[in-house]
């Protein structure tokens, strides 16, 4: 039997909950029993060592109900096997996500985690915890959503030397690069619809300053390309000084303009910016999509693309870290 | 120490016995040290249970020097761990691949392949007898050459359920298309040039009527969809009858013409044939690319796109299943 706790009870920790409760005879084929012993979020706790019922859990408005024991105490008392960090993220602390994780790994549990905070600060400390504790790592989430591009890279293409990582890793971002492109709207004007659609937040300068994408290619680059990385190695611009016009004459050589974020191992450089890309080009998706050109030695150039957000795009991500981690066949 | 035997060596054999040797170092610290035994062909074998020399078997002009022992000899004579049976491909019949992977698990050594033809004939009786013997049976190269598709589908989205799979899994077919559509060329023009090219062979029927894609759609159906398919249940239409006229009208409304291949489980068929694709859709991939779209529960649509084939693409992917059976960490 499996012991799952969830640290983080927003979107995305109820979307992994629902996805563990509907899907569970599958999930269970693949790894056996398991159950969600605790969540928490940053009022307090729900915690059955029999096996919280899910549903209800999901079911509670703005998280009523939770008291108690908070998450670094929940470390400390409950037993589990597996920790699902999922708590809000902050690149410049890491916090609280990295004292969960921490933690956890301390006490020998392993860990899954979408919380891109935590591996900015202090990926290599976080990797060297785990494999000292024996414990799996996975964070496969952290980048792209429902897009596989981590374990896609680490096993997928294992054998490859991964040479350059390029990819349109902010779906804001790229949703407003497309409107203003389609729709001949300004920066702001499509700022506004974005944030009255939700796909922008009130505050949009995390996405739309580049943070989140350069956020993002330091886990590529460090989990992936073995780069010691850090965030202020990444040069960052943003979109927001993108005009209609720019795009104008972009078009007339058939080229969009998105914001691209590139690891390249070989120039040794880590750039997050806006750049041309030819109409044809992979990276010249559309909307909230992300996609990512992975350059190899062996494969050649493998692009992947999907949904970059998204509760259930999420979940999928998370899930298939805890198949990875328990698979039995 | 893993004893590898390598059946078959033509380009793809080649390239693997180089992948096997330039990237020793790599590919030993994720499996542990490992050796190649034998090397077949249909002419005869090379061996040496001490580790062969890579490079001498590689610089061989047309395989002089094989001699000896054929390949269901060596599989009963010879002591190996895990046999890469890279042998021509037979959709028909599977041979005689299909011989040389049910003897190799018979006596206990995990299997990688390159080679369509078994797991078109026989994919539910292989699956079975790998489970029966405890072996690993893993044929990421059957598929999309360099490009991860089974290994995406089935390790990166586990928890979701595959409802359709779309994809361009033939260059070939992708490059006379592409060649159709921006030279306006007849089919003709292009497959001369193609065949001069070396891009499409001189029979190119296997290519060119949808047989090769075929092969693969069921691969992909029965590993990653579940779907009990064979080769008869698809319906096939090949690319020959396409004319320029065709791309012309397509084009006016801004459609190209791809010859896709779908598995859809919903609807429950299995289709190849030449259709209409938007200009901006994924699928409408141009030259030897391959692309596929994988339409998930969870995760939505994912894209991958790489090389469908060439030696070392087609390697990486035999490597990267080589890592999957005996990764360490």
């Amino acid at each position: 039997m499996i012991n799952i706790a969830i640290f983080g009870f927003g979107a995305v920790g109820k979307g992994v909950a629902e996805v563990l409760h509907y899907k569970k005879e599958l999930i269970e084929g693949f790894i056996g029993k398991y159950k969600v012993v605790a969540i928490t979020d940053s009022k307090g706790s729900l915690i059955d060592e029999k096996g919280l019922n899910l549903m209800e859990a999901i079911k509670i408005k703005k998280n009523k109900g939770f008291s108690g024991m908070k998450t670094l105490e929940v470390i400390e008392k409950v037993d589990f096997d597996v920790a699902i960090e999922v708590t809000p993220t902050n690149v410049h602390s890491g916090e609280p996500g990295l004292k969960h994780i921490v933690k956890s790994m301390d006490k020998g549990a392993n860990v899954i985690t979408s919380n891109k905070g935590p591996l900015v600060k202090a990926f290599k400390k976080l990797e060297r915890l785990a494999e000292k504790k024996g414990v799996s790592f996975m964070y496969e989430a952290t980048v792209g959503g429902a897009m596989p591009i981590i374990k896609l890279a680490k096993n997928d293409l294992a054998g490859n030397e991964i040479r350059v990582i390029k990819g349109v890793l902010n779906g804001t971002c790229n949703y407003i690069l497309t409107r203003m492109e389609r729709e001949k709207m300004t920066y702001s004007q499509v700022l506004s619809e974005a944030q009255e659609l939700k796909i922008a937040e009130a505050d949009p300068s995390y996405d739309v300053e580049g943070i989140d994408s350069a956020a993002k290619l330091v886990i590529l680059a460090n989990s992936i390309m073995r780069m010691d990385a850090s965030f202020e190695d990444v040069e960052i611009t943003g979109i927001t000084k993108i005009t209609p016009e720019s795009f104008e004459v972009a078009g007339n050589k058939n080229y969009t303009i998105r914001l691209i974020a590139e690891a390249n191992k070989e120039k040794g450089f880590l750039k997050v910016s806006p750049r041309l890309v030819p109409h044809h080009h992979p990276l010249a998706i559309e909307g909230t999509m992300n996609a990512a050109l992975i350059r190899t030695d062996l494969a050649g150039d493998i692009v992947v693309m999907g949904k970059g957000a998204g509760k259930y795009e999420t979940a999928s991500a998370i899930v298939s870290d805890l198949i990875e981690i328990y698979r039995r066949d």
